[in-house]
């Protein structure tokens, strides 16, 4: 019998019930994230759907309703995209003051390589309705919270557009291999480009609206509170690098160091990415990247001459304009945490 | 032969020329912190001084300058105090922007006891002049800096009523042992309340002054900016605590936990610690003391009861009403940051 997931070193367990865990720090070394290393993060706990029985229904505002199983899912043709994906709250450790909720720290985020059937396949089968807005999508995970009455299902929503983006997938496959129970079995949607909730596992439910969602997971959670006393869904990953190696913490012999990491943005490919060592910003090299949905690699030379502490820091530039600030954006609840973030190494 | 200091394990080193280095984390569960492991802050090389030969010159705005062997010093009466001296970049690390300057952790701090002569005895036997507003301490210890001509002395000046409180020693040993070199040997001050860099080491002059000392280490270094553009030397420590068990990253099993610390401000007596390990803020119990100008130890019981990543936050309030903030409290140089900080444990 193998150990469960959250009891082995595959991954840094934050919490147990409902599992949530990180990547480990080597594992993010790789450009696709091995599948036992691919982050975890639920709301609930994992639901318990009948594999290839399980149904999907397409309905609301659309021409013709229709419910359809995995199985003939899996009959349909598939794409194949290597995504990044970051949870909305990776980081938020780093924050002050520490806002609630998990207790991410650096390890949310993974890039897989996920194999399904478009969602806009789906959409254009039911016909959807001119006057839809939006694509509610419905996880089979469900229950109490602490703050609101009866039982909650996890559920998400995508404007009518960006659900019809031929990227986005209704996943079967991660790395090749039929999903992991923990990762959305039997099928999950994957979102490039957006902060891992809008990726919602365990899909049961499709549903063109025709005013804007207002769920819990919308409006209570995964939301920026704005200026004018209200609240914006979390959607796009804001533009972020990581240092990869060396680790933090590390110990590493004087002279040049070569300092590598990934870059990704939901709002445009990675333009550009500094290094600072403590003597200054200065550009990086950068690699191609497994996709056009996939973070980029970077890496650069630094001089650590003296032993001692160093702080190795790195900020990414998107397409779009976009750069990392140097320090964490607070939030009520903690999301969205892009700041450069200094790894400390010893010189010896 | 020993190993020297930098290479051992006593201390974890920041710099190592000149020799900056933190008190280990378990060094400080200790009430006084053992010798070897008191944190140790240089801007300079130790000066080669002759021991009991060297000499404190004590002139300036006084009735009657003189000069005093340490032989002398060594047999006049003594006071001793047991003082909790913090470096005033502690922290630095966790400040946001990073601040240039050595890159702190939470280990610069530690509590010894002291033995001395009161620098009012000498100032007595001096007769400090009615205009005296301040006594400049120079120390031995001298360099090039990379942003002035020439080489600097360590120097920094009291106000001349804090210079003559009873408790402010030129100090001949530390936990009832001779001083050792890196620590000021053969003479330092020590400043009870005020940040590290007031404790001036290998005193070689004291100074009755007429005008507010400008020297470089009280002008542009151990400075914050204030609002209407100019500077103000970094004096007192601020309010402060510290969680010293469970050891940040510590693994931990479920139930009930003790934490301790310590909790310490040069602005009154503590007067009361908070902890926090998720379900809001409660009073821990406080310890005595084991001086007034040491740190108070605390201690409170949390309930870890889920598996899984907890956040344990203390703060502290002192009789002055002051108060730890939420987010470290930034500057251009990064000094006094006494913000709560979150020590991350796992329970299994």
């Amino acid at each position: 019998m193998t150990r469960p997931p959250h009891d082995s070193p595959d991954l840094v367990v934050v919490r147990h019930t409902p599992l949530n865990a990180e990547s480990p720090p080597a594992a993010l070394e790789r450009d696709v994230t091995p599948a036992a290393h691919v982050y975890v993060r639920s709301n609930f706990a994992v639901p318990a759907l009948p594999g290839d029985d399980h149904r999907i229904t397409i309905g609301g505002a659309v021409r013709e309703p229709f419910s359809i199983g995995v199985a003939e899912l899996r009959a349909m043709p598939r794409a194949t995209a290597t995504v990044t994906m970051e949870c909305a709250g990776n980081d938020r450790v780093s924050m002050r003051p520490l806002p609630p909720g998990e207790l991410w720290r650096s390890g949310a985020v993974s890039t897989a390589r996920w194999s399904g059937v478009p969602l806009r396949e789906l959409l254009g089968r039911a016909g959807v309705a001119p006057d839809a807005v939006e694509i509610l999508v419905e996880g089979a995970d469900r229950g109490l919270v602490d703050d609101e009455p009866g039982t909650i299902s996890f559920a998400r929503s995508l404007p009518v557009r960006e659900a019809l983006d031929p990227r986005v997938l209704l996943a079967l496959e991660m790395n090749d291999a039929p999903l992991a129970p923990e990762h959305g079995a039997p099928v999950r949607l994957v979102v490039p480009g957006w902060y891992g909730m809008a990726s919602v596992k365990w899909v049961a439910r499709i549903e063109a609206i025709t005013t804007p969602f207002a769920g819990r997971f919308q409006s209570r959670r995964y939301v920026y509170d704005d200026d004018a006393g209200g609240v914006r869904p979390v959607t796009r990953m804001r533009v972020k690098s990581a240092i990869v190696a060396p680790a933090d913490g590390a110990i590493v012999p004087a002279g040049r160091v070569v300092v590598r990491g990934w870059a990704w943005s939901g709002e445009g490919a990675i333009a550009r990415v500094e290094v600072d060592a403590g003597a200054g910003w200065h550009d990086a090299r950068l690699g191609a990247p497994p996709s056009e949905d996939s973070w980029t690699p970077w890496e650069a030379e630094v001089e650590l001459a003296a032993r001692g502490r160093y702080a190795l820091l790195s900020r990414a530039h998107d397409a779009a304009g976009n750069v990392q600030p140097d320090v964490p954006p607070w939030n009520r609840l903690g999301y969205g945490n892009n700041a450069v973030r200094p790894v400390v190494v010893e010189v010896v």
